[in-house]
């Protein structure tokens, strides 16, 4: 009964959070859907479903001062947020933003970070409405929350079909390895590579999928989504067990950009690995029926130009994940980021 | 340029924002009510209007550990929230929590800290929905959101008028008093006695004035809300600089707790000083036309059964705010609760 929190994991919180406050809130009329997703839904009778979701990042945890400048910072607080509409097909309205500040931090700092919010803000008309400011005596923390307005249909976790084939957008593995430049060698040495700025701004200026999902939106072809923000292997267990499926991952399929390859040669990783466990890249991963996953790719790189790959297929069984390499080989897949743990 | 937030200060801050992002985004088709306000409020085009509200607490900084219980925490945290609804007259109907938390917190901890959220939460019928859970390397954080629906007029802060009577429910200075109890003597030996039990319950479990914020909204007799979070004068400034009015309060009408003078006495305090400046009574303040407000008053105390209180005036001028004592000596009124200011 006394067990910390490093012993229970943070997935072990929220399966308890889920089990917990999922029974007691989640038949509630007009919640379409609670905890345990990108965001909850609530629908107000009147046909207007909204998104609502709150993400928070904590330094030391999230991030360190020593490599981000404010105004990254103020956008990816911003952006995770943004990053779980994208994966609910909703359309943001406005942000809330809530700051734990040490007193010795300077207006400035604090402008600029808000600088950095204003400028993602604009880009998708979300208007920020307020929050909260308070003094902190361990170190920075940022929280926001993000509403928006969904679609008919909602592309929950419980929502993949055995026989649909996986899709994710962008490419995989490009935050882990840009945050390990910045670990490794130090922003300034870090940005004097084009290939390593690239990762990084991956890492720390990630861009939401928004337009992706509204695209997919407007398509109806999708079964269920997701951002990935643990990392691929992570983030397909979600699916697989709140839709009580087994994913399977065609390891040769998972899409890199060229600057993750140069990165993992300069540090001795493997791309595969990276791809399925590196945290933050926040692309969406769709699930759609096989006849027509591949209309929906073409949809979206038509329509916001952004590369669309299948990466793999729900079956029955499970709920599990695992990768299949290019000699037919399985494999189990485990890790990606989760708080907590020792 | 280069001003630290201990030099600038909470109200320094969060004036630069209303000004930077009240004017960026005030405007924005949908937005009743932006930054600066108890709560924000969105307008969808379908004549529903929301009420939006985040805020924290921070460990040593809005509550220490020594004194408070998990599950007071949590209902505290909810109930800062909600507060926000009351004096938006909005009904909550859901809840987002974000936690952040050291790696050796127990999970029975967390566990009865939602058992707390969700008491109140039941109280009020509010859903919880969601949030995020992280690791802390520097103590406590807890951010909450809380959206609500709200009715046609609204009572922002900008709607106190000249000639106006100030009503407040409830009494004053409780929570500071049952601060300072525990503060000056430790909790064990605080809830020995009876009047700073009470008290004492103030401060971590106050209950948000929504069923008095819902009455006050069915009468329509209103002009302005405010929850009252820093201090009676603090909180008031507010409402006198945004409806641009000074505001008199007559000083022998602050209404108090038996409780809180005994404690006054005990802890040799200045019971109008702790009415003015004690913080986080969480009672509203509501202004209304003077041939309406005993109205008022007594729709509230009839439906709720919370005492209701005339303590002055909204008058042309200012914006500031001033006391009249029993002789009508006119005393300036400074003080309240600040972030970051040193």
């Amino acid at each position: 009964m006394c067990r910390e929190l490093k012993d229970v994991g943070e997935w072990g919180l929220l399966k308890w959070l889920y089990e917990k406050i999922g029974k007691h809130f989640g038949t509630k009329e007009n919640v379409m859907v609670g905890v345990g997703d990108d965001a909850a839904v609530i629908d107000l009778g009147d046909g207007v479903k909204f998104a609502i979701t709150m993400d928070a990042l904590v330094e030391g945890v999230h991030f360190e001062l020593s490599y981000v400048m404010p105004s990254e910072l103020g956008w990816k607080a911003l952006s995770v947020n943004l990053s779980d509409m994208a994966a609910m097909f909703a359309k943001p309205l406005a942000a809330f933003v809530t700051l734990a500040l040490p007193s010795d931090t300077t207006f400035l700092w604090v402008r600029q970070l808000y600088r950095g919010m204003i400028e993602l803000s604009n880009k998708f008309d979300v208007a920020i409405l307020g929050g909260d400011t308070s003094r902190s005596n361990g170190g920075i923390f940022i929280s926001a929350c993000v509403i928006g307005k969904c679609g008919e249909k909602l592309p929950t976790r419980n929502a993949a079909t055995p026989g649909e084939l996986i899709i994710v957008t962008g490419t995989l593995g490009d935050s882990a390895l840009g945050l390990l430049s910045l670990q490794k060698l130090g922003r300034k040495a870090a940005m004097r590579s084009e290939a390593l700025k690239w990762l990084v701004k991956r890492h720390l200026q990630p861009m939401p999928r928004l337009n992706e999902g509204l695209t997919a939106l407007a398509t109806g072809l999708y079964g269920c989504a997701i951002d990935l923000s643990d990392g691929l292997a992570s983030d397909l267990r979600r699916v697989a067990e709140m839709s009580s499926v087994r994913m399977c991952v065609w390891l040769d399929r998972l899409p890199m950009s060229t600057q993750a390859m140069q990165a993992c040669k300069l540090f001795n990783r493997s791309p595969i690995e990276m791809a399925l466990t590196g945290g933050e890249d926040y692309e969406l991963v769709i699930t759609a029926s096989p006849d027509r996953a591949y209309e929906l790719c073409e949809a979206i790189e038509r329509a916001c130009g952004t590369r669309c790959s299948i990466i793999g297929r729900v079956e029955r069984g499970g709920p599990d994940v695992y990768g299949v390499d290019e000699r037919g080989k399985h494999l189990e897949l485990v890790g990606g980021y989760e708080h907590f743990k020792s």
